[in-house]
């Protein structure tokens, strides 16, 4: 419980606007996509920049007062979830967006900015920002960066953190570090930014950052392939490296059991039937539109002369482009009807990928009959995701089906996290990904920059170790 | 000076191989190519894995002996040249290199490696290991880790941060963190090699590495333009990213006086005449060589009809190239034949470039008129490189030059550092380009990953923070 004199500096500092408590607290701040639901915390606050963010922080480490930041609420491991007694920090009030600097190929943008905004602001002024996940709507650019967001295109542009040039972020203390800096190259130093990307709101709070744009594409190709075992979609990958087509944007496999309840329960007749083992959504972006559309079409005449591909069709407009991502998409409403679920986010050499899938599907369906399991993800990028539903009922079976995925990861030498991040959901199976002396490590960080473990605490590093 | 003790445990240790002390050590591991002059170290000691190293830096920590670690060095900031009563680690032993995985597109080395080595060795392979500098027949993996290196084609590939699948590296008290992954994505925790990357020998030593590869290009292209003004480089490389032409690997430019300094001094008649105010070097890489060279032509015509270049010449064959490189490259003839010289390596918004070095030079040709000063660089990443000779003789204007091109890049927001590092040479200058704040959280990291000050002492941070 904070205590009230601590909420009252942080109202009168905060204002109307930016202080909610009691009945202003909506529900859907004490949770997020993970299903996960928290504590509803006894106020939320809304910063208005930086400087309010900086002397906010301030006043919670000076009374020890735990909080957990908050972007679009999207995340899959809890992360954002509040816990008891914490209070949330929203960046939702910081949301403004810069100019593109045309000759520099950047944005600057604040933190609580949409990951939608930014690519439709940048996109008018002639820009990418490559950086596209299905929950683009709602997740912002902090969330993205905090997380080291992944998504649809990080085969051919990376994750978040290579797309971030520079970063503000407030430390525990209101220690404000950091600049926006639009150089490409900066060796001046240990490169701290690295310590805000990726620990999840752990180590400071990151409040603008200067993003890196590239040219935007002016041609825009999908294809949806049927294949009948995993290897031919490698292959094909490999086909595609060694003529070094580029161009490839996206390389997404959706394992058939997926295909098909994705595309039975929508309301438009599905581009291909199911039915088959594998389904592969393959998306080029390129500068020149109809070579880069003769490119494609050659390169799936090989492959299918090849037999690595069964059959293929080819998106014939955006808007059919749109209908095959909406396809591999479809995991927001299978997460959303099928409850309970858990979502699971495994990293893995490409030749493994399968064979993993294939055991911990067996396992899953062996063990939960009644219920339903599916394999689709970033193939392209050795990015598997699994969604697994026990059947109706069973609310107990998080625990179990986590050891089954987790163990099995530690066995191939996966990692537990792709992209997703660790949040409280992963945070007691690290070590199946991580060795002890790291985990200390990270503890050492952690104590290290936040010393009263005011922020977030409780996510990433495992109880054992915190 | 080193205990006898701690002397005779490492010898025992290390064996007849991995430890030379008096007459064994050459002169050369008391220097680096930035010419800085160390001090003749009592021992060399050369660990033959990183099981070996974990050893003598458990020692080293228990007995308080600092060190330095060594790859080629080839830094020019100093960085390995060891202090008075350091030894030096080198991991010239530790070179083997893995065979490429190329499914997982990567190689697994050991950072005693030369990047020369490990270029050849994957390209036998069919793979491309982007990371190129004029170094690279003595500088090692370890040594481009350690130092983030940056190079000829960062603008296409990224710096070696980007290239570093995972690591493995060895702490100031022996023990050994990270692993050898070959996972595209991870994000199973704070992302510890950030830590190692470009921290320059000061929190770790880096032992082995995984390495992202790419596929080897088919078409090798370079053209060599004269310009009349800088802002037509910027508008020619703008036209590029415009048209999404894509293959470009490097955008060098050379101010007419470095060009005129090379090709005067240089046995083969130059390619273009010198006597121009801007040199552009122009490379690029494909995969469909009749259409990757149309392509360049085409986009030169565009260029020339514009203005934008004033003359332009291809090089018809791999030798062409090269001598167009050895151009680019002949600043190590430079260095090496004008003494004293001073070298700078300024990083700026690609607006700021010109102007920048137009002020340093006037102020630096103003004060030394009998001196010579060049500038050059990787403009395509706003990466700016000064050499300043200030005359035969006059040892002591190191820091007058210091202070105008630190000052002035403080004023034009530059980092004082694209890829070099800071090492010992720029430590003193690092708040022209980093706060207060932020050179306390490097110092802090330091002393908490390194508590008693024994990896690389003295370098990167500044004394008044150490």
């Amino acid at each position: 419980m904070a205590e009230g004199r601590l909420l009252d500096e942080l109202a009168r500092l905060l204002g109307a606007t930016g202080f909610l408590c009691g009945d202003q607290v909506d529900p859907r701040y004490a949770s997020d996509w993970s299903g996960c639901r928290g504590e509803l915390p006894q106020a939320v606050l809304r910063p208005a920049d930086t400087e309010q963010l900086a002397a906010v922080l301030a006043l919670c480490y000076a009374a020890r007062q735990p909080i957990v930041a908050q972007g679009g609420r999207t995340g899959l491991v809890g992360g954002a979830v509040p816990a008891t007694g914490e209070l949330v920090i929203s960046l939702e009030r910081m949301r403004s967006i810069g100019a593109v600097d045309p000759q520099a190929r950047t944005v600057t943008v604040e933190a609580g900015a949409t990951l939608q905004a930014v690519q439709e602001q940048v996109e008018r002024e002639g820009f990418l920002l490559p950086l596209d996940l299905g929950a683009r709507g709602s997740c912002t650019i902090g969330g993205n960066i905090a997380t080291n967001a992944g998504g649809n295109r990080v085969l051919r542009y990376g994750m978040m953190r290579d797309l971030v040039l520079s970063l503000e972020a407030v430390l525990a203390d209101g220690t404000v570090v950091g600049g926006l800096r639009t150089m490409r190259k900066d060796n001046a130093g240990y490169d701290l930014k690295q310590l805000f990307i990726g620990s999840e709101g752990t180590l400071g709070i990151v409040t603008r950052a200067v993003l890196k744009l590239q040219p935007l594409p002016s041609s825009h190709d999908a294809a949806l392939c049927t294949l009948d075992d995993f290897s031919s979609a490698l292959e094909l990958l490999s086909l595609w490296n060694r003529c070094g087509a580029g161009g490839l944007s996206a390389f997404e496999v959706m394992w058939g059991g997926y295909y098909e309840a994705v595309v039975t329960t929508g309301e438009c007749s599905p581009p291909l039937p199911p039915g088959k083992a594998y389904y592969l959504l393959l998306e080029t972006q390129g500068f020149n539109p109809p070579a880069d559309r003769e490119r494609l079409e050659t390169l799936l005449g090989e492959a299918l002369a090849a037999d690595l591909i069964a059959d293929a069709v080819i998106a014939a407009n955006n808007r059919e482009i749109g209908a095959f991502w909406a396809i591999r998409e479809g995991i927001s409403e299978l997460l959303a009807r099928l409850k309970p679920g858990f979502a699971y986010d495994i990293s893995l050499p490409p030749d493994a990928i399968d064979a993993y899938a294939h055991t911990v599907l067996t396992q899953v369906r062996d063990r939960w009959p009644a219920g339903q399991s599916f394999a689709f993800g970033h193939i392209g990028d050795g990015n598997l995701h699994l969604f697994v539903h026990p059947g109706p009922g069973d609310v107990a079976a998080g625990p179990r089906i986590d050891a089954i995925v987790y163990e099995e990861a530690a066995r191939f030498g996966a990692s537990i996290s792709g992209e997703h991040g660790i949040g409280v959901l992963k945070r007691d199976h690290l070590s199946c990904s991580r060795s002890s002396g790291e985990i200390e490590i990270m503890a050492l960080l952690k104590s290290t920059l936040d010393p009263r473990g005011i922020l977030a605490p409780g996510r990433v590093i495992p109880a054992s170790h915190a």
